[in-house]
């Protein structure tokens, strides 16, 4: 019995990993073409989300199963719930990428990015990706070292989250109000991207290190700062 | 056991209950200090959400221990399952009351509804706080007539969504970059929170017609709809 729930993990890791790539590939397409509105690769990230969907769904289904015929306890137990959490987690991932999409759609053949915000909005995006990238090497490997990189990228998305909204509102910006509209819905999805990000790898973490205390729950799903947007 | 597992049910049932009651609280405070630049108001939603979090943490970790001590199988632990997703959407909730709060207070002694857009976000404001009473009552009752409501409410909601930007992209509009920034995030607050109601309402719509072909997972914990933005 042990070893088919360990066997059954794996396939729940495996899993995981293959939707983080899909992610990674999705953020990768969604926030290149932002950044060249290339609406050709935009449409290829929305069409790919429902895959993503899919394959969500289907990691969620394998691990009600698993609930279901080897009951879980402890600490296996937390792994199985853990894994439908960071399903939902990835999967709003997916999501926000599409969003990213959407935008360069709606705005083209004019530039989905706001004039002025172009090194802010190219930098959010490689960061983006290098959280996405760095996600699924932890859900592959365990290892820890990743999450701190993960947590100190989301820190530079929320201070370029920030510095977006300053631009926004200094007497400088000559944004139309179009312009204004795009900067402020695409600047909030680059950051929630990297927060859910977080969110994933605190639960591998937890789950690494048996720090119970620390919130597994709803709680930490949506962390996000706040931004000094006054 | 049964005897047992049902009393544990009813437990978390009047859990989430308890837990969207407070939700209708926050909305409902957080709408009309949004409307009246009450920023006192704003500073109460803004302390209760950490009530909210705690009543959501411990809810989860009930789940956990019902999964863990009674083993349910087939509709029962769907219906465990679910609460998790439940606590979790609910909880999402509440964060978005507390970011109209915080709109509110930023903007503070300024009023925080761009002018122009009034009535607009007045409605939007009823509208969230309709879907959370009936919401509760739903979660109370289990009367699936409320679900119909609740998904009306909600495409109200996003026919006003699509209004704020059609009124923010007009040559009418006269706002400063500042009013665009709110209009753009206090609507998609305001639909957001709705689009969790509905994926609440679907998965007790679910649990009671038995419709597992429906999914119950990650999927429409994100529901949205695609506005017109462009």
């Amino acid at each position: 019995m042990r070893e088919v729930f360990h066997q059954s993990l794996e396939d729940v890791q495996n899993r995981l990993v293959e939707i983080s790539e899909l992610v990674t590939i999705a953020i990768d397409k969604a926030t290149r073409a932002f950044g060249t509105s290339d609406v050709a690769l935009a449409e290829e990230v929305i069409d790919a989300d429902a895959v993503i969907d899919e394959k969500a769904l289907a990691l969620d289904e394998m691990a009600i199963e698993i609930l279901a015929r080897q009951q879980p306890v402890a600490r296996d137990l937390r792994i199985v719930v853990s894994a439908l959490r960071m399903s939902a987690s990835l999967e709003r991932m997916g999501d926000i990428a599409e969003h990213i999409a959407q935008l360069t759609r709606m705005r083209f053949p004019e530039r989905a990015i706001p004039k002025g915000l172009k090194s802010t909005f190219l930098k959010m995006g490689e960061l983006d990706v290098e959280v996405a990238r760095r996600l699924t090497e932890l859900l592959r490997t365990q290892e820890l070292a990743l999450v701190e990189e993960i947590r100190n990228a989301d820190d530079d998305l929320d201070d370029l989250h920030v510095a977006v909204f300053e631009k926004v509102l200094s007497d400088s910006w000559q944004g139309e109000a179009a312009a204004t509209v795009d900067a402020t819905l695409a600047s909030r999805y680059h950051e929630r991207f990297a927060d859910h990000a977080v969110s994933v790898a605190k639960k591998v973490a937890y789950l690494s290190t048996g720090d119970w205390t620390a919130p597994t729950g709803a709680l930490d799903v949506a962390t996000e700062t706040v931004t000094g947007l006054a």
